[in-house]
């Protein structure tokens, strides 16, 4: 395994992944990789010598946490069919402590999740305190599938972008680090995958009629979510989307994402709310 | 890394770690590595090359439940403060994908907890159909803290033996396989473990001056153990000793468990549920 490829490679990766001002997700190729020169070779080799790296920090943010600290980070990731969600929980989120990481799959409502607002299934799926929640879609489906199939009237799904920003808002101010990833995949590029699908018995069940008709949704998609990435890239909890085709470098980009998100954070080692000293005594002795 | 060390040497292991008739804890070396004649470094690239299988086998169980198995499997890991259970959560359970596992620490009842019977927050952190559930600590902890702390009433805990029994044969006969392992540990090196965590600012928040205290009751502990080991070692869900002085084979063991456990339960990939070659058709034109 190459050890040549530096973590510097990969620095600017956020910047560049950002959703800003002008932001068109048209612009984005899927294909690109970009913030990282090296092929799939340098980019697989790199995740693998970060995965403890990723490790440590969620024991750090946990450590501290046994010190009182409130503060814990939130995953957020969305995509179209087979942008490759499963592989960033495998690849990337499965290097931390699974007793660290609360990981939910929010899928189509259940009758008791319909009864409520649409955040109460998420508030109910948040991490606690020195915990790394992941979320494999979310409550943007609220403005992504609910708008493309009109699943609730338009005044209902364009109050919520105001009411995810304040949520979200609310989320930081209190001590959540929250990173939203979008997992951007070409339209071809599903079509090969899905194949692939209908073309092994090990896959079948990954398979879903469904997923042939929502093709016939794409552009709305890409419309609703060119609207939900605009509205709701804030300050606090921005938004970036990540070019997937390559699926080596979607979990690269995830990882640096999560790494870069844990460096802000910054936890901090509780100081021993013992005597140290004391302590190595009554142990020696013991 | 070595390709040459192969599954078939530690084939026998589970049944040399299988708690069964005469049993006796005391006989167990806790620096042994039964059913493994390799070193640490070839262990250790063995834990490395069956990540990827551990994986898959969670997959394939996830799959399974998808046409409405309702199979599942449980393990549950004891052993004395420092025995490795946090390392086994990240470097065995890790392999899995976060979303299929859901692991659970049990720490001192909360004030709720205790107002319900002992079992009540164990049903409720079990594992849903093709999950896998991970219990670090569990009811075990009602037999063995409680009972070395007399925190009830002898003639309670003693009835508990029978009411984990029976618990553990309805979890298997609905479909639970239930692995457990008890990481045996020596006192020496739990003194050398603890001794690293006051060496090491960034261990500290790890200790506990209780832990010192609780050594004084290492002996009613393995008494505990002893009894916990021997009259809940059942057909439909035995015990596994697993010697936890060195780690990589603590983790070895475990993972090799598993692994067995996996085979054994022999989940199926599931036959496609629509028409696989119309299903190509429609996809090809979309």
């Amino acid at each position: 395994m190459s050890k040549k490829t530096k973590v510097a490679d990969v620095h600017s990766l956020a910047d560049e992944l950002r959703v800003g001002k002008g932001f068109r997700l048209a612009d984005v190729d899927p294909g690109s990789t970009p913030g990282f020169d090296g092929g799939k070779k340098a980019g697989a080799a790199l995740l693998w010598e970060r995965l403890d790296e990723l490790g440590d920090w969620q024991e750090k943010l946990h450590a501290e946490s046994t010190a009182g600290s409130e503060r814990r980070l939130l995953l957020v990731v969305q995509g179209m069919d087979t942008a490759g969600k499963g592989g960033i929980m495998r690849h990337v989120v499965g290097a931390m402590d699974p007793e660290g990481v609360r990981a939910t799959a929010f899928k189509k409502p259940t009758d008791e999740e319909r009864r409520h607002e649409f955040l109460w299934r998420i508030r109910n799926a948040l991490p606690g305190p020195g915990r790394v929640g992941v979320f494999d879609r979310s409550h943007y489906e609220d403005v992504l599938a609910v708008r493309v199939h009109d699943l609730v009237e338009p005044a209902e799904w364009r109050g919520r972008y105001a009411i995810i920003n304040a949520f979200e808002r609310d989320l930081v101010r209190d001590g959540t680090t929250v990173v939203k990833v979008m997992l951007h995949l070409s339209r071809d590029e599903q079509k090969a995958r899905l194949t692939k699908r209908l073309d092994r018995p090990d896959k079948y069940y990954k398979y879903n009629p469904g997923d042939v008709d929502e093709r016939g949704y794409w552009d709305d998609y890409m419309e609703a979510y060119q609207v939900a990435l605009t509205r709701c890239s804030t300050t606090a909890a921005p938004w970036y989307v990540v070019p997937a085709d390559h699926k080596w470098y979607a979990r690269l980009a995830v990882q640096t994402l999560l790494l870069d998100a844990f460096e802000r954070l910054d936890p901090q080692w509780p100081p021993a709310s013992y005597d140290v000293a004391a302590e190595q005594r009554r142990l020696a002795e013991s």
